[in-house]
């Protein structure tokens, strides 16, 4: 093939905030399939807080991004050429393609998806991003009908499917967003109850509002001083969701915990509770099933922010930490040949 | 009743540290029970790393303690003269009977205790502390033969029950506690594999080294540093157990939580979980059964480090936060006329 594979290579660690320059362009001929491999030219690549945490020198739930790599990135293209059993020309599959046109990699580390669905859903609330808010409310948090919840980067990937899928379990639920626009289209497009403004001078006493007579589930995107204004509102026995800490991706040294967490913990038997999405995998068809009927019914709109060409990697990731985005944050690197259906 | 009542009465919220000029000895005369009370002479009080919680003006698992009130304190005495139905003089009663020599309570705030027991061990292993490390282990950081147990305040009440429980559940157990004396104690009479030093210079390294391959429960009794250390040993699906954070029961503020916490609980997956004994009542029979046949079987051993008479309570206390105890810290109020049987 004598197109050529563009990429961004990962050329340094940062230390703190995600930069450009921590990126370069760089331009290969496309790869070869070996035995049991396949060529997958990508479509759409995910931009996820957890790439911040990639970046740093210990493994996460994936060896880290070492410096030469092509950037990491969960993505989903379609199938070029294979020489692995079950897979074939035009298959759509799901992994970790990078950020480049075209990966060669094992089909056994990739994951093939549904045609009827279009790609931006299966790369967002039907894939990794729906499924956490998924697990997270309903495996972790166990939330019941009638208690309150409360997500914070409610507008982000995550926040605005777990916060839709807390309000069809019959929850009430409060978001909290950067501004006042993101705030209103919570309320107004997404059906939140109540959205606070996390930049208001007023938040403090506008979420103590909000809360009312108390929390029940927090499902943490962010950590730090927003999760330590929930705490006091965190009723006996409530449930702290672990998925991420958005503020202390970007640090240099590990930032100290939120304040009265332990006395609080302690004294209202809380339990707060970390997972991964990956440990759920057994049971990734049936939650699927679940969204998709979800979206099929009116009851799950799922947001999705597609920015254009592969140029605009870097500056979208930049951009992902300045809460830029509202709901899922993808680029499109290349348009696929044949229109996907949506559903 | 012609006799003095002896009381310490909490004058004064303590900012920070414990001191004892927030008590006031005063002497009353004898209460008189009425209908559906009792009159309880005092024997032993516990002195516990909670009554410092209890002296903020928030509500912890009870009410706080008011300046003016004799100080609430956990306490184990006799009915000297009853007007409920069930109790009658001689019976032994525990509950929140204070800083007294006598104290007049409804008997529905009380508990009946087993005469076969000692009263040290009844207000002891066999009581809130027992329980405590009893449920922290099994309910709550579900130990399994086989694996790391790691757990700090090792020399406290809590602490010398809860490692040699996990040592007869076949768990690999290393002690944190303050001081060379109090960590050969723990290895050589209490049957810990290890236990490291808090103070020593090297801590950090001799924890690490300690840990071997990762630990799977921490038992947190003092939060902050100590804790901090722990968290880049948990492994994956590690479970906290948030017994206690001695450590902020004395700050005026609230403190910050652990640095990393956050991420390595999203990361490892880590559940930490917080627990009040009093949840798990239905079950306290069951559970100071298995504790006294522990004992008598020789599998365990409680420690208790009583101190003489009711003027030293408010030293006592002070003492505590010191980390002058070894065991179990009680006072003895008043003798008992009959002798208690050991067991």
């Amino acid at each position: 093939m004598s197109e050529k594979n563009r990429q961004w290579i990962f050329l340094k660690r940062p230390h703190g905030l995600v930069t450009e320059d921590i990126f370069e362009r760089r331009e290969e001929p496309v790869g070869e399939p070996g035995e049991g491999e396949i060529l997958v030219k990508v479509e759409f690549a995910s931009l996820d807080p957890a790439n911040r945490a990639w970046m740093e020198p210990v493994p996460t739930y994936k060896p880290p991004v070492m410096p030469g790599d092509v950037m990491h990135s969960f993505a989903i293209g379609r199938v070029v050429r294979s020489r692995a059993d079950g897979y074939e020309a035009g298959d759509i599959v799901e992994g970790m393609l990078g950020w480049q046109d075209y990966a060669v990699l094992p089909a056994s580390t990739v994951r093939k998806r549904n045609p009827r669905h279009s790609l931006e859903h299966l790369l967002g609330v039907l894939g990794i991003t729906g499924l956490t808010a998924y697990y997270g409310l309903l495996e972790v948090g166990r939330i019941v009908a009638g208690e309150t919840v409360v997500i914070s980067a409610a507008a982000g990937a995550v926040g605005t499917i777990a916060g839709q899928i807390a309000k069809l379990k019959g929850c009430r639920v409060i978001g909290i967003a950067g501004g006042a626009r993101k705030c209103a289209w919570l309320t107004e497009e997404l059906g939140f109850d109540v959205a606070v403004d996390y930049k208001s001078p007023g938040f403090k006493s506008e979420l103590a509002k909000a809360v009312g007579s108390g929390v029940h589930v927090y499902f943490d995107n962010v950590g730090g001083e927003i999760f330590e204004a929930v705490i006091p509102h965190l009723n006996t026995y409530g449930r702290i969701v672990a998925c991420g800490t958005l503020t202390n991706y970007n640090d240099a040294e590990p930032q100290p915990g939120p304040r009265g967490l332990q006395v609080a913990c302690v004294v209202k038997r809380l339990r707060m509770e970390g997972f991964i999405v990956l440990d759920f995998a057994a049971t990734w068809d049936k939650a699927e099933a679940d969204l998709a009927s979800w979206i099929e019914a009116g009851l799950l709109k799922p947001p999705v922010d597609v920015r254009e060409g592969f140029e605009t990697l870097p500056g979208n990731l930049v951009g992902l930490f300045n809460g830029t985005n509202k709901g899922k944050l993808m680029v499109r690197i290349n348009s696929s040949s044949g229109p996907a259906q949506q559903g």
